[in-house]
């Protein structure tokens, strides 16, 4: 078993062992997760970088050998920028996508699973377990198989069948759990203790956000954009965010650049969200710290149907706060507007990723602005059936 | 309109205008495709290339604006090789897979697309029409979209719900037309003629492969391979073939690196077939090259269905001559037994993707040898349902 770097709670710097985050906060209220320390990035040539957490692995906490499908390293699309009616043809600012679902099993995702294995691997496990009923579940299977592992997906019912389709035809084993999340959560952790399964997703309530060794993952888009868009300010990077995963990645990511003097500023954070389920929006709405980590909002169904919490995972709060960010929140026409013009434009990405876009754009319309929208995953899953 | 490069019959050197082959070949019974010169890639810095067809814009035969959604610079991925159990645990060579599901369409047509649509552009048409019952009407209808244009899709009622989906999606116009390819190529002849609606496929019979501004995205295959490969000598490049346009462009980058010096020495390239339609392995058992291009075989049904034409098109042959290459077809159990392998790795492809590894397999199972197999197209299109 290889060493690890030691995990601290991020809101109270409390050590931890397990990946269910910090159980004093917890006791608070609060779900935040333990982290390894930011990677010191002094000396690295972010033009010869190659993109991929495995494209920088001094910078993740995982010392054995890489897990890779060649994730990372999307591209960046400009996208149109319609004038402003309103404004009467006033010059507007940049718009770009990052589009992540060019990586191998569609989205994201596979930048936390390719390091989340690797550290399952490292750790000795001979099974992994996530607990999704999204791009995750399919992600862990499809790094679980590259690795040799056995992996478990806990689901709900509501898979849509292109990724149940995917999941299965990748080996996984799906575990269909009609109870609550609360009872998923209950079996999730009855299998990491008994069996001493690797856990890829977080099992805990409240969620203190995936396991931190996975999320790290998500440095990569941080450097990716940095190295894409070197010597240019951006402004604004927006994140579709439901436990902040992403969010808090991305986050850290440009944190390890400005401290090594390899971003000039960090860019502002958006964490946007679908409206039925908002509780960063929530959140950043009230006056004080101490009351917006403790937000609860109800959570609506939205088309948007791989995002919505109930309450911020502390990670992302962490991430809007640093960064100065903000929060916006886009009702289901906005979304699916949003997923028609990016249609229109050559593009199919899954609803829960045109909230990004749809939040971007409207901060683009500042002239001289350069804003990113994180396009997370493809739609062709959900196209057929 | 920009002018463009001439064009010429790759066979008889002929010039040509319109986008349907030369006509004294096709006179001949032989399908050729008229092509601009080869670039000349002097002084091409390779380790700064960042991918992708525009990534060397001065390689393509287009003088207007890039139309692009990020295509290119995918992912090349290590296989596993099983110890071969005939040889008693000899060492075998290098398995690669150039995962060209990674494209923002899923599939290595978004190379061809990307340029071709351009190519529209810059000719001033308005519409742009594909022959394509597979991924080259979604690549089409995606960067039509992208660029503003029109775009009609003829296709025959076999196409797999998700493609049509996808296609529904990007807005183009699907036409089914029920009859024969030839009477699908003269309703596409008759919109070129009359309507000047700009060719994005090939609509002559014998076919001598797609249009030829588009073809040459393909080309950044090759440079993408000779920068990832930089210093080792690549022995074969497999290449899952139907008209050829793919394996021919990747034929013509490794001309154009290996004249400019930029490579030491031009892969092998191998077409891989379906057993079920395979003219080039056909042709290449002939003992001269005049019966070679006069191959005619017969085309049945596979698993393999982005494949299968029942002649060589002559650009095949011409960059399996030219590179000492040959031909291999796989049955279909043996291409869903390789299909079944790479998901047992992580990886779902196409079927008729599969066709290029399982040939590959094979050759890499010499010691020392270094094989990439082109992984055409994602599977996650024919998943759901
Ligand atoms: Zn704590
Ligand atoms: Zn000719």
């Amino acid at each position: 078993m290889t060493p690890r770097p030691p995990l601290r709670c991020l809101r109270c710097t409390r050590p931890a062992e397990g990946f269910d985050g910090c159980r004093a906060c917890a006791a608070e209220g609060i779900g935040v997760n333990t982290m390894p320390p930011l990677a010191d990035l002094a000396g690295v040539d972010l033009a010869a970088y190659p993109g991929g957490p495995w494209g920088l692995p001094t910078a993740l906490p995982v010392s054995g050998p890489p897990v890779t499908l060649g994730e990372g390293n999307t591209p960046c699309i400009r996208l149109r920028m319609d004038p402003d009616p309103a404004q009467d043809g006033h010059p507007v600012g940049e718009l770009w996508l990052k589009y992540e679902g060019g990586n191998p099993t569609g989205s994201h995702k596979d930048r936390a699973m390719a390091v989340g294995v690797a550290a399952a691997v490292a750790a000795g496990a001979d099974t992994v377990v996530a607990a999704s009923s999204g791009n995750a579940g399919a992600a862990a299977a499809a790094y679980a198989a590259r690795a040799g592992l056995r992996c478990v997906v806990f689901t709900n019912e509501a898979v849509p069948a292109g990724l149940r389709a995917q999941i299965d035809a990748l080996g996984a084993e799906r575990r269909v759990h009609p109870g609550t999340t609360g009872e998923r959560n209950s079996a999730m952790a009855r299998a990491v203790e008994e069996h001493h399964w690797y856990p890829l997703t977080s099992y805990s309530s409240p969620s203190p956000g995936g396991n931190p060794y996975a999320n790290e993952g998500y440095k990569s888009v941080a450097y990716e954009l940095a190295r894409d868009f070197s010597g240019r300010r951006l402004d604004a990077v927006v994140v579709p965010t439901s436990r902040a995963d992403l969010l808090a990645g991305i986050g850290r990511g440009f944190r390890e650049l400005a401290a090594a003097g390899l971003m000039a500023q960090e860019p502002r954070l958006v964490a946007a969200e679908p409206s039925a389920s908002a509780p960063f929006t929530a959140a950043l709405r009230r006056p004080d710290r101490a009351e917006q980590e403790r937000t609860r909002v109800t959570h609506g169904p939205t088309v948007a149907f791989s995002l919505g919490e109930e309450r911020p995972c502390w990670q992302g709060l962490d991430a809007l706060w640093r960064s100065a960010g903000s929060a916006v929140a886009a009702d289901d026409d906005a979304i699916m507007a949003e997923h028609r013009r990016l249609a229109a434009e050559g593009l199919i990405l899954e609803p829960s990723s045109a909230v990004g876009s749809a939040v971007a754009r409207d901060l683009a319309r500042t002239p001289g602005a350069l804003v990113v929208a994180i396009g997370t995953a493809t739609g062709l899953k959900g196209l057929a059936g």
